[in-house]
């Protein structure tokens, strides 16, 4: 029998009366003024291209985490990364990349045992609280499009491990990783909140990622080499020739447009919806993103 | 330069002196009597074998949606899914699969207008409460290895769209979807509370589902017949063979076992942790199962 689910395609295929319509998150971006949106510096994107032809693009936060960052940034620019390649994929967990156990020496300009970035001061940062509980913190909310979780008590803030948010790998405690391994969530894993240094988000190319075979090994290593995702290269959008350099830009989450999307995410009532949840998880929001003619 | 992210591999890398570490997780769950494990009726799983090889168990929930899961039963009974597919993928959202459109007849047994099973009087449940703030609903808890959602004043609870929870597709309401196209939530998705029936939950063979391409069409929809995911049956277990018939229990939610690994899956403190949560997300906890001898 004909039966398809619609989910969030009900706004698309009911045409009919659009103004006496409960708006759907989908519509209030759209509807966005370009005042609105604000540009992400060349310098904060990390562009990484799989031989496959998929791209992967990683919005890096110096506000959260400055020196492993830096250390990114000149990795990158250092062409440490020749080379590298997608290594475990452990499901609902995470994607993981770099050179894996590699004696490649650091690039000029890296700082070989950083401070922990787990958290930051709150002071200084203005929080759009989300308004409803965090399992994992005091306080939700969001900071220069960025999801955080933070405790006004303990004075912290942390880049939250919302799906697509990216760490640096580590060894045990007091090593905090230099930035050669990184990882994206492909699945929210908030119990690392605190624990290890977020230096950034995926905002485009998440699927490339989140569809690769999970690896059959323990914690999702990929068991032979010829399992590697090999990655053409990953560079700092800055150095990208200007004719191919790929420019996003963000709600910025301060804005007027933005309050309506989250209440609204908060409580859908448009076609397909018939009970609106009335809350909405932090990783649940998603801070709307999207490329801008370069 | 050497670096590897060992996340939960802590535990298993360091040997030392393990009577005075904190238990993980993983200790707890394998330290659990056997009392504390419940068999899944053969009845209740449904198994999917894709022609590539893979496998897809979900196990089936008729306490909380026994139309729908009636309507399954009768589906799979009566080789209504012959010739299926895996059709849509839509990246953190869902992987979808039946006949797409089909006008093929319901076999006997399956009511074609089932009622909205998207709630369940919560009078009659036992929950272990998870003892963390919900941002979805007023409660939140464990019933008999389900993670569910819950109003004591409004007097409801509902099976919550975790990672791994299966849904019925339908169309705009009062459609409640028969139960034909079938969906497994690849994120959680909690905004789909109570606005469709969740039937089940993914127990075994995730990976196979979560690592497939993402549809190029709106809402995830492959573009190409070709790139459809073709599936070489969908049975209930207890019309398998028994030499063949896989078999599944799960960790009891009404147990003292359970009760710990809660409190530990909210407090990691092994060697990789050094900030516990002090809390967790309903979705993160993840019932344990495992695989029985059959």
């Amino acid at each position: 029998m004909r039966s398809l689910l619609l989910l969030t395609a009900a706004a698309l295929l009911v045409g009919a009366a659009p103004a006496k319509k409960p708006l759907t998150p989908t519509d209030i971006v759209a509807a966005a003024p370009a005042s609105a949106w604000k540009t992400i510096p060349s310098d904060d994107l990390l562009v990484l291209d799989l031989q496959s032809g998929g791209r992967v693009v990683v919005q890096l936060a110096p506000q959260f985490a400055p020196v492993h960052v830096a250390n990114i940034q000149a990795l990158a620019r250092g062409k440490y990364w020749d080379g590298a390649t997608i290594y475990r994929v452990q499901d609902a967990y995470v994607a993981q990349w770099g050179l894996n156990e590699s004696d490649k020496p650091w690039p000029a300009g890296v700082t070989a045992k950083p401070p922990a970035e787990y958290t930051r001061a709150l002071k200084g940062l203005t929080v759009k609280p989300l308004g409803f509980a965090d399992p994992y913190a005091p306080g939700a909310g969001f900071v220069n499009g960025w999801p955080v979780a933070y405790s006004p008590k303990g004075g912290w803030a942390n880049l939250a491990h919302c799906y697509g948010a990216v760490g640096v790998g580590r060894n045990l405690s007091p090593d905090t990783g230099t930035g050669g391994e990184l990882y994206a969530a492909i699945a929210p894993i908030r119990h690392l909140d605190r624990n290890i240094a977020v230096i950034g988000r995926v905002i485009d190319g998440m699927g490339n990622l989140s569809s690769l075979p999970r690896g059959t090994e323990a914690l999702g290593f990929y068991k032979d080499k010829s399992s590697f995702v090999p990655i053409a290269s990953i560079r700092i959008a800055s150095t990208i020739p200007a004719g191919e350099r790929p420019s996003y830009e963000y709600l910025d989450t301060a804005s007027a447009s933005f309050a309506n999307y989250l209440r609204v995410r908060a409580n859908r009532k448009d076609d397909f919806y018939i009970r609106p949840a009335g809350g909405v998880d932090l990783c649940n929001v998603n801070v709307p993103v999207r490329k801008k003619a370069s």
